[in-house]
């Protein structure tokens, strides 16, 4: 009996992904079908949006990371305590960074959103979504400016004046997309209450600009108020959302909310688009890669002048100065290299992406993005061993929440693992625990690490970049271990329940392997 | 008869399109098929490369253009003269800049190359792939050595063991993958002579290793040498292609190659594939568009004090001073993204993308990867009229030369529209002027630009981004403007050959259209 419906599930978890699988194709590739389409009703121009997307999430990938570079190229005094000059860091640049963080992820979100609606595009619409692109990559100069200036409006003023652009220019795309249907969802397309979704959609899409305005109009009379209100903007879905959770949590489950209106509901298990989720976090890592070099190349290569005074001619001794750098740069590339790889391993698996993953997601990004700084700590600090130890820790620390987010991801995603996760990683499925050791690899490793330093007091950053550099090899010992802790553990409980385990075997790859051959 | 011709060439070349299009979803959502593939097998871990795929694109295409940024952040003194402190730049920095894009799309091509044998990978295959980045990435680095100490061997050194490094990863992901024959391309898995391939394959990668060891051990003992041998790497392989070509022209063709063997082939006709081309394409043009806003956002908040002695705390009458630098802000953005936005068009309409396409490709990027210097230098010099003129002159040249090469690319697959190009944009196709005139807008423009900037001398750069800043809405313009064009050619020429032109329209349009519906 449960064979038979575990088994029905998972044909019905196939013929699902079969199904968007399907929907997939047909959203990325569909140059030839939208021709045909715009071909039938005489629109030439009609265009995937594919690429477009592509675009926007490199964009505003590389826009939400690269504000760390100010933060990284402030000056540390070498004889400053660390933790004083950290906390002159943390009150502003810090501080613009995660803001920045937050603000462009927002905005990513929204976008999604918008063009799960309008999927095929126009060579208008382009050219506004560029448009509303550029507006998003000053949205970080405006709040450098709050940071500095506080209390000035006219920070809050241009931020406000932004939002306000971006909302009417999302608005046009709406209506420019209602009124030519073909480029609409296919499921909206067809769907009879079109006037209907077109109008919740606005609703939702101009509640920003009208925050904003009221925002731009406190800054002038009490700014306090106009913070206030911004901060709305971007938690208020999030707030009465947890809070309608909380409360149906306690009366007991009142609604379902629809499969149709999970667009555009803030609904914690809304669809984001999965591709746009790799998209976004591939970029975010490639430039956090990428920073990485990049001060490898302005600030390490030594001047003519001083080898020819200094080291006597000697490059190789002048370079070796330069040599703790080295070590630090491939240790920061392997770990970076490596979340990447963890994160690539997880979603492979994942089906669905909605809306709260996204959301672990950004924190998991947030903290890859504070790698460049936790690269710089460690490389300025050699000399000072105190200093150095604080520098590891945070290192530690960042790399810490960085995988345990990702380790988050999965769990959220185990909790409705039929809808979300792939047969192979769910539980019992044969790559269930080599996926949890993959993911508990990089937190328990850096918390390891973390009270080594508490106490060793000889632990050096040398020793933590090179841990860095053999973890790879961990990766590929660590299937080797998992398997044989598995079939250890079989052999320990096989005796005592034969049947039960068997039977979990079967049902994790038996049923499947019907569908697939 | 001709328009039968016509027909049967049309709807093979739909067929041919959507054979493509199948083996394209095959390709890159092929997670389920893989999967039942493996699972067949017994290799659970098997999986599209896709995603790694893009990633590598986008680490790829942002080490390129990021080196840009030590360019455009070397200093120039206000009283120097501009053409004096280019001259400085020149030598090495833009040297370095120019010689690292050409060696990591070198290096991006022969990563393209690679995975287009290797169509799956599994976990290993991914951590040699990111060792493999890694080493790329420290690519520039050598660079810079060898660029500021050109007779030290260190430099020359550095660069052939992570050549040689990296080619031996690759001639082992080649062994590996023939050792797996389910990670190949499914046409070489079903070929009969894959030690061929497998040798052939091998010979090529292998060159770059061999050549690096002689260069490494002739960097000893007379180093010029090393550097034709570096120098040889790069070139050859276009060298000898266009000597081949060249005797081919003159002797008459002698060999066509087979279909199969394009592969690792060199020839300018070499399919490279477009979906990646794109990506790389994105990657750069997103971190161009982002360079030109950290520098707004690292340079341009004022500060505090500053506010207070100097301007008695008005923030607005700080800011007025940097009026300039937001102008020439929002003109670039314009630009970049206009720009993508013609590469955006020009490639939904190419079918397949060739080797010599990339390479004019590459070229129009290097470009683009130029403009954050050409930013740089219009804003630095808005009081002093001669440098300004000079500092836009540039700035025409780098957008001209990023427009030509597109508009390069049409032209070559125009010569093979057949194969290259999409029905609608091929000559005689409905969007054929329309094409034609958004990829000569930027040569255009930035052409009259420069002869302006060389007749008025009231010409400032105000003026110029202000061009920059209205030319998206030419682009509007432009359909309307190409599509009166037209039938004012057609009501002059309509009377003199009526017949014609009428069959011209036909075959353009009926054709495609019997086929699709």
């Amino acid at each position: 009996m449960a064979e038979k419906e575990e088994n029905e599930i998972i044909e019905h978890h196939v013929s699902e992904e079969m199904e968007k699988k399907r929907s997939r194709t047909r959203d990325s590739h569909s140059f030839l079908e939208s021709a045909t389409i715009s071909e039938k009703e005489g629109h030439s121009s009609t265009q995937s949006s594919h690429r477009l997307l592509a675009f926007s999430d490199a964009l505003i990938s590389i826009i939400a990371t690269i504000m760390i570079l100010p933060v990284a190229h402030t000056k540390i005094e070498p004889d400053q305590e660390l933790q004083e000059s950290l906390q002159q860091l943390l009150t502003t640049k810090i501080a613009v960074y995660l803001m920045t963080f937050l603000i462009v992820t927002v905005a990513w979100a929204a976008h999604i959103r918008l063009f799960q609606v309008i999927e095929r595009i126009d060579d208008f619409l382009a050219l506004l979504n560029l448009a509303c692109m550029m507006l998003i990559t000053f949205l970080p100069y405006t709040f450098s400016l709050m940071a500095t200036f506080p209390e000035v409006p006219l920070g809050i003023l241009l931020f406000c004046a932004c939002a306000i652009v971006i909302g009417l220019i999302q608005a046009v795309i709406v209506i420019y997309g209602f009124g030519h249907p073909y480029l609409l969802n296919d499921h909206i397309q067809i769907s009879e209450n079109q006037t209907f979704y077109k109008r919740h959609i606005l609703k939702i899409i101009l509640r920003v600009p009208a925050f904003c305005f009221f925002a731009g109009i406190f800054s002038f009379i009490f700014f306090p108020l106009s913070y206030v209100l911004l901060a709305l903007v971007i938690f208020l879905p999030y707030i009465t959302q947890s809070l309608k959770w909380c409360g149906n949590k306690i009366v007991g489950r009142q609604e379902e909310l629809p499969e149709s209106m999970l667009l555009y509901s803030y609904h914690p298990s809304e669809p984001l688009s999965k591709e746009r989720v790799e998209a976004f976090t591939d970029g975010v890592y490639a430039i956090v890669a990428t920073l990485l070099i990049l001060d490898i190349c302005e600030g390490n290569v030594p001047d003519r002048n001083e080898v020819k005074e200094k080291y006597q001619g000697s490059l190789i001794a002048a370079l070796s100065e330069f040599g703790p750098e080295f070590l630090a740069y491939f240790g920061s590339f392997v770990t970076v290299g490596l979340l990447w790889f963890v994160h690539h391993s997880l979603f492979l698996h994942v089906t669905k992406a909605t809306r709260f993953m996204g959301l672990l997601n950004t924190f998991s990004l947030a903290c890859v993005g504070g790698l460049p700084l936790a690269y710089q700590l460690t490389h300025e600090f050699t000399k000072n061993s105190r200093n150095e130890l604080e520098a590891i820790q945070i290192s530690c620390v960042i790399i810490f929440f960085a995988g345990i987010f990702q380790l988050a991801i999965w769990v959220t995603a185990l909790f409705n693992e039929r809808e979300t996760l792939h047969p192979y990683v769910r539980y019992g499925g044969r790559e269930h625990a080599f996926m949890f050791a993959k993911l508990a690899l990089y937190p328990s490793v850096t918390l390891t690490t973390f009270f080594l330093t508490c106490i060793l007091s000889k632990f050096s950053a040398q020793i933590f970049h090179l841990m860095q550099i053999i973890v790879p090899f961990a990766f590929l010992a660590l299937r080797v271990l998992v398997s044989v802790a598995l079939s250890l553990l079989k052999l320990v409980f096989r005796p005592a329940k034969p049947m039960h385990n068997a039977l979990e075997e079967d049902e994790s790859r038996l049923p499947f392997n019907d569908v697939v051959s």
